[in-house]
Formats: C-alpha cells, sequence, structure tokens
C-alpha cells in the first residue's frame, strides 16, 4: 500500500474531508461514490470518532485551514449524529454534505416517529446476533478455504469453485464479511480434469455450488506475479485449465460467471442475486 | 447466516428498497446509516444492476406492488446514475432518498464541471492499482493469519498481536479488504508467557506492532463455544492468559485496545488513526 504510484495531484485540487461520530466508513463510502462521477483527483482525510466539542472544533479548524492552504473550499461528507456537533462542522468554510440531517428529517416525517439520534450504531453493533453472524461467517470462510476442510460443508450458504488465482478467497471473504455469508471455496485442478469429475466432497451440494471463471490471459498474468516463469503460469497451461474447468462446470449444470473485468463486490453481489439473496437480513 | 431468528416484523413496518445500476453496496451502507437513526424494523429489498429502462420499469413495478400489499409509502434509497432511469424510479410512489441526484448538483456547481455520470465507478474498479492493491493485501493478510508465516513481515503495514480468539483474525481482513492494509497477526500463546517474551520473529518490526486485548469473561464465552468444558476457554485460563498479554503489551511498549466492546469497523479504523492513516488513499 505504501508504495502505491499516486498519479501527481493538480495543485488546484478540492480537499475532501469525511467527517463522522463513528468510524466515518459511511461518509467514506458514500463520498467516494459521488466523487467518482468527477473526472478529478482530490486530496483525501477521514477524521473519524468526531463525539465531543473539543474534537469538532479541531475538525472545524482544520476544515479551514485546508481552505486558507489552497483558496479552494473544503468538500465536507459528515454523518454527524448530535445535532450541537454537527452545527460546529457546518461552520467551517466548506460545502457541506450532510448526509444524516439531509435525510433523517424526512424520514421523520414519512415515519411519524422522532429519530434516536444514536451515534455511529451502523458499525457499532459487537453486540447483535448479527454481528456474530457476521463474525461466525468469517471464521467459516477462513476455514474453509482453498478446500482445506471437508467438515460442515452442510453449512455453507454457498461452495464457490474454479481455477487457482480465479478469485475465490477474495470474493468469499467479501461475502462472508458484508454480508455474513458462509463462503467455502475449492479449487479446481489438473487431477480433477483428468478425473473429469468435480471433487468428490462436493456431489451432496451441488445446489449451493457456483463457478468462477477467468480469462487465460489474466490468469497466467496474475499466476506470473506469484511464480514467475513456471507451467502453472504459463500461457499453454492457464487455457487448459479454464477449458477444462468451463467444461466441467457446463457438464455438471454449475451456475458460473467471469471474473475477469469484475471487483470483488460486483461478483459477491451477482452470487447474491443468483442466490435469491436480495432480501436483506434486518442487522440491528 | 440461514439460522438467524429474527424478531418478528411488526405487520405495518415499511419496506426498504436499496435500488443501484452499480452493486447497490453504497445505497445500502448509507441507508443502514440513516434507517439506525429510528427504532423500527424495516424489510429491506436490495435491487442490484438496475442498468436499463426494463429491469426499471420492473424496480418501479415491485415498489407499487409493496405499496399496494401494505398500505405504507416504501422507502427508496438509491444511487442511480443515469437520469432516465433515475426518473423512472422516482415515478413510483414512495418516499425517495436519491443519493446522486441531492449531492452530485450542488458538487458540479462548487467544482464547476459536470459530472460524468459514470455508472457504479465506486465498486468497479477491478483494473485499478489502488484494487490491486486490496486484492493484494488479502492474499498478504491470508499468508500472515495467526503467525503461520514469517515471511515478508518486511512488507507488512501492521501486525496485530493478542491471545487467541481476540479478534485479530477478522480486524485483520477487515483492514486489508476496507482500506488495503497489509495486515499480518501473531498469537501471543502460553509459550510467550513462560519465556516472557514477544516471539522472536516479531521484535525487528516492533514499531508497527499493534495489540488487542479482551475481557476474559467474553473471551471465555467465545472459546466455549469453540471448545466447550475446555482448560483453554476455562475462565481462570482466560484471566491469566489476558493478563499475562496486557502485561508482556504494556512492557514492551506495544499499544493496545480491548476489542470487547468494538466491532471490527471500529477497531480497525482506530488502529488507522493510530498508524496516522487519515489520508485516504486516491483510489480513483
Amino acid at each position: 500500500m505504501s508504495d502505491l504510484p499516486h498519479a501527481p495531484l493538480p495543485l488546484d485540487s478540492h480537499t475532501v474531508f469525511f467527517v463522522s461520530d463513528g468510524t466515518g466508513i459511511t461518509a467514506e463510502t458514500f463520498g467516494h461514490s459521488v466523487l467518482t462521477q468527477f473526472d478529478l483527483r482530490f486530496k483525501q482525510i477521514r477524521l473519524p470518532f468526531i463525539d465531543n466539542k473539543e474534537k469538532a472544533y479541531e475538525a472545524y479548524k482544520r476544515i479551514n485551514d485546508a481552505y486558507a492552504e489552497q483558496g479552494l473550499r473544503p468538500i465536507v461528507f459528515s454523518t454527524l449524529v448530535k445535532a450541537e456537533l454537527a452545527d460546529i462542522i457546518r461552520q467551517s468554510q466548506a460545502l457541506h454534505m450532510d448526509l444524516i440531517q439531509t435525510f433523517v428529517e424526512p424520514l421523520e416525517k414519512e415515519l411519524g416517529v422522532k429519530s434516536t439520534h444514536t451515534v455511529g450504531r451502523s458499525h457499532n453493533m459487537s453486540d447483535t446476533k448479527a454481528y456474530q453472524n457476521r463474525i461466525e461467517a468469517i471464521n467459516f470462510s477462513m476455514a474453509h478455504d482453498d478446500g482445506q476442510s471437508h467438515k460442515n460443508l452442510v453449512g455453507a450458504d454457498v461452495i464457490l469453485v474454479g481455477v487457482s488465482r480465479s478469485g475465490k478467497t477474495p470474493t468469499s471473504l467479501y461475502l462472508a464479511m458484508q454480508f455474513g455469508i458462509k463462503a467455502a471455496n475449492y479449487p479446481l485442478i489438473p487431477d480433477d480434469f483428468e478425473r473429469g469429475k468435480l471433487p468428490s466432497a462436493l456431489y451432496s451440494y451441488k445446489g449451493k455450488i457456483f463457478g468462477l471463471t477467468i480469462a487465460p490471459e489474466r490468469l497466467s498474468e496474475i499466476r506470473n506475479e506469484r511464480r514467475p516463469g513456471s507451467k502453472y503460469a504459463a500461457i499453454e497451461n492457464c487455457r487448459y485449465e479454464v477449458n477444462e474447468a468451463e467444461a466441467m462446470m457446463k457438464r455438471e449444470g454449475i451456475r458460473w460467471l467471469s471474473s475477469t473485468a469484475k471487483s470483488i463486490e460486483e461478483i459477491a453481489t451477482t452470487i447474491l442475486q443468483d442466490l435469491n439473496r436480495t432480501d436483506v437480513e434486518i442487522n440491528w
């Protein structure tokens, strides 16, 4: 991460602040989503846990300092719940995108009840059943990564299959972490192709198997980073494995998608849709 | 996940839709954050990949059907970028929380440029360097989970230490997945306490070690789920290990926090702050 080569920022880029009384993850996720609508680069600063007046005044000062330095109004995405803290931030010289205030008021009207003004509840739920399920799903996915364990596959919500480095591991972990889905994953390896059969442990669970495939060229690139010049990474071998894996998935009637041009978020969401998991678990 | 015991929903609860032309993860994350401000339970439905008119009309129909069924206006959180699709959804009978439209316009004014109206860019970045760094961080954290490997510790951004089941693994994975941080983790075990020293592999990296501790009572609960009635899970043993681990961290000058009442999001954000990682990586 530290050696990430950034394109140099234009000197006149606005500074963006994500201000929150909790982790700031919501403000940041949302802010990114809006900012990606612009072909500009922004210097971004996360200001989490702004949960008292002193910290709010510090944040206020940092925002004004950025303005003074750059001569451009900073942009503030905030999810401050307490009105007195939100008020302090709002007095700073910035364009304010106040997520909570903007949407909570119309909701109060619609629902006919007042909001509780509880701080940081969306990422402060360590005592809820749903949170414990997420942690359990992470542990499950770790224990069932890369075909490590056949135990408790009956408890899996989904079993991902595919050739080595097709994206199974990060997708399994994301499904567990974001959605509380217990995702096991199994590699499809040359032995399986020679036998022409899925790993035998999987046959009882065919209904919940989902396949990942990948363009052989991309696969060869990824494998070459790990084992440069190996047979494992050679384009001919990658073509062979991908062809065999796709043929096997077709033969076995396994649903699959290509991970080549998709992010793990997109892969995970597509799998959820396929599993008919569009109903969101109630998690608070 | 499937056996999550839900509290029964009150019959009159509003239905909430998360509508997006991408994964819908931003709409959902943000929607949760607003809805947690209310002491109510909502039926929630995720409608991702609404990227053409046909799908938009289907979504429109689902929203109106929910209204007809319940007699209560649904609540729609949407991040549709294309105006023609947003317009279709907006005609449905619901309270509309249109995240992009609400904030993009004032930003266009401030920045003096038009938005690109690009769909789903925030979770569709599989070809960027930052995305590849996240994947690399996930692989790194997986390979360095639970002290599995001493190799490449020099490349770690942070090394978490703590007794078994103090929250190191989910925190490491979250740091990698959300923030692209390469997080290794090392258990502190009775052998280390007897020797009165950190695992020797860690001494060269003391500057980037961060400790997690946990209340012995909570630790005993968690360990009992895994190995009921074992010495490992016994409260006396948990007290011993936690005391020893905390004493060692104090002695070695290692910064630490208690994971007992914190979510992985809160732990991860606190560690980032401590590492002075409040500047967000530019990731698009």
